[in-house]
């Protein structure tokens, strides 16, 4: 494969190597990517993250396996293994579909493969930069903005989603203050928003989840945008847990909340947020770590935010106020 | 002054004990108490905390301090030290006012002071016992109570104001569920009410405060039991940073919300939650412990909850569904 590169994965010299998200922000360290499990590993324990970054990764995955001349039957199989590493976000899905789909080309090979896995990458280089145009069109001189868990360039191939969307309204000379949600438990928030923001040289403040509804009341946040794991056909989505707090919260305080996402994380044949399979992690992320281990917990990784709590959605193809079904869109 | 016991504190012949509240889980801590200053250091590093639990161990701070024979100028001067050691929580001015009051006794002296001490101890014993009996009457069996924080033993003398409810309903052999909210960023509810609950054999689920919403939307969660750290003359309360935005999604979720105190939490000289101070702690404590120090945190300690948004207050006195003025009130 061609050298490519991004904030969170990169092919260098035909070496595939994936940042690892669980060491950030202490150590910015590079983990080889050398086959379909590899893949797995990281996508599990979240070494690799961000729907649409996933997606990504796993296409990224199977394109070099292919290269290595594993044969077809091996390559649909581990397509399948890679479609359940993580069952929430369905870029991943979609990806992978799109990777293995049978067409009226030759049959699939190596070549095609690779060919479909670098456009799967620039498409979501683009797919961010059109999200990120769209989105600042939003964002005021002044406006102080609260996002949760991590929706940048290390959730994507490019800019990011809702993160993009700040980062561009930054770079167009807007002066903004971000509140980051620490994004309990694994703390995408407080580890990887906060190190991009810092980066960038955005002005940002750190919070625990648990603040932002104190913040709204003393309208010290004044829009949200975060980022969309899945959106359901009637414009329910799923990210990351907390999510769905904030709507409400944004809702009773009359807030902007806004969610951005490619046009690869609608899921049209899924009908509402109900029909979102919702992924349950180990209790031992949340439970101290000194506490005893019969301390019980439940630990939902995202959760679903029904379409009326939406004041917009910022696609590629540009902002929707309100929701349209598959046959008014563009895309 | 005589031995006294409670789940926080202690005095064993003649030592004042205070259980290290920032080592639980883990280890069952007992520091030495020598002087006003100790208190101070512990109220601060929360290693003694609750609203009502400092204002009892304030007050015994003091009256060991008169029984070493320390003047009363010097007895006077560290009581108002005291006073300001932690700003939100109304419990520790009030029983520092009251230890220190002159009335038409005698000139304060040791005696006096010890008395008044153990008065205050016992006192918020049977505040909580008042607090538990009235508040149980509201838990029904099958209930699936959501908590935030720790109100139990650890946080009053007694057996605890939220918790001590809770408590109280397991007791009388209703079948419960706790959800503890985790409590970020010091995890008084993974480390404290998880400890409490555990010991008690109350069945509970741990869960990240930004979880809380999404089980009221799926009706996990039937009733809501919170402390408090000071009630303004208005009904409006301050309590652990996270609760109003509990108290936001319990509204729109129409989820019964109960805030549990007793008379010495209530602050009459405050007219509103817009006049409690809030204590904002160290950007360290929510600052990931490797990043870098410049990034910059919030971290407000305590939130506001505006009395419209309170289904009832459960006071020594009994449940009020409504806040009613110190005029109708019997206390």
């Amino acid at each position: 494969m061609k050298d490519i590169n991004s904030l969170g994965l990169k092919i260098e010299n035909g070496q595939f190597l994936i940042l690892d998200q669980e060491a950030l922000p202490q150590s910015e360290l590079w983990l080889k990517c050398e086959s379909p499990q590899d893949m797995i590993d990281y996508i599990k324990k979240l070494k690799i993250r961000g729907a649409p970054l996933i997606g990504v990764g796993a296409a990224l995955a199977i394109a070099q396996f292919a290269e290595t001349g594993a044969p077809l039957s091996d390559v649909l199989e581990w397509s399948h293994l890679l479609k359940s590493a993580r069952p929430t976000a369905v870029n991943l899905m979609n990806a992978i579909d799109r990777m293995i789909s049978q067409t009226h080309e030759a049959p699939l090979n190596a070549d095609i493969l690779v060919r479909r896995a670098e456009h799967i990458f620039n498409e979501d280089v683009a797919l961010c930069e059109a999200i990120g145009n769209h989105g600042a069109s939003l964002i005021d001189d002044g406006d102080s903005i609260l996002t949760h868990c991590n929706s940048g360039g290390l959730a994507t191939a490019g800019i990011g989603t809702a993160l993009g969307i700040i980062r561009k309204a930054h770079e167009q000379g807007k002066q903004i203050h971000v509140y980051a949600d620490e994004t309990r438990p694994l703390l995408q928030g407080s580890r990887l928003s906060a190190w991009e923001l810092h980066k960038l040289g955005i002005p940002f403040t750190l919070i625990c989840d648990n603040m932002a509804a104190m913040l709204m009341s003393r309208r010290k946040i004044n829009k949200i945008f975060v980022g969309a794991d899945r959106i359901a056909s009637n414009g329910d989505f799923a990210n990351k847990i907390g999510t769905y707090g904030i709507a409400v919260a944004a809702a009773f305080h009359k807030i902007p909340f806004y969610t951005a996402a490619p046009q690869t994380t609608i899921d049209w044949n899924c009908k509402s947020g109900a029909e979102i399979p919702i992924e349950e992690r180990s209790s031992s992320e949340i439970r101290h770590p000194l506490s005893p281990t019969e301390y019980q917990a439940y630990n939902p990784a995202f959760d679903v935010t029904p379409n009326n709590l939406v004041s917009g959605y910022v696609l590629d193809s540009g902002v929707q106020l309100e929701w349209k079904k598959r046959a008014q869109l563009s895309i």
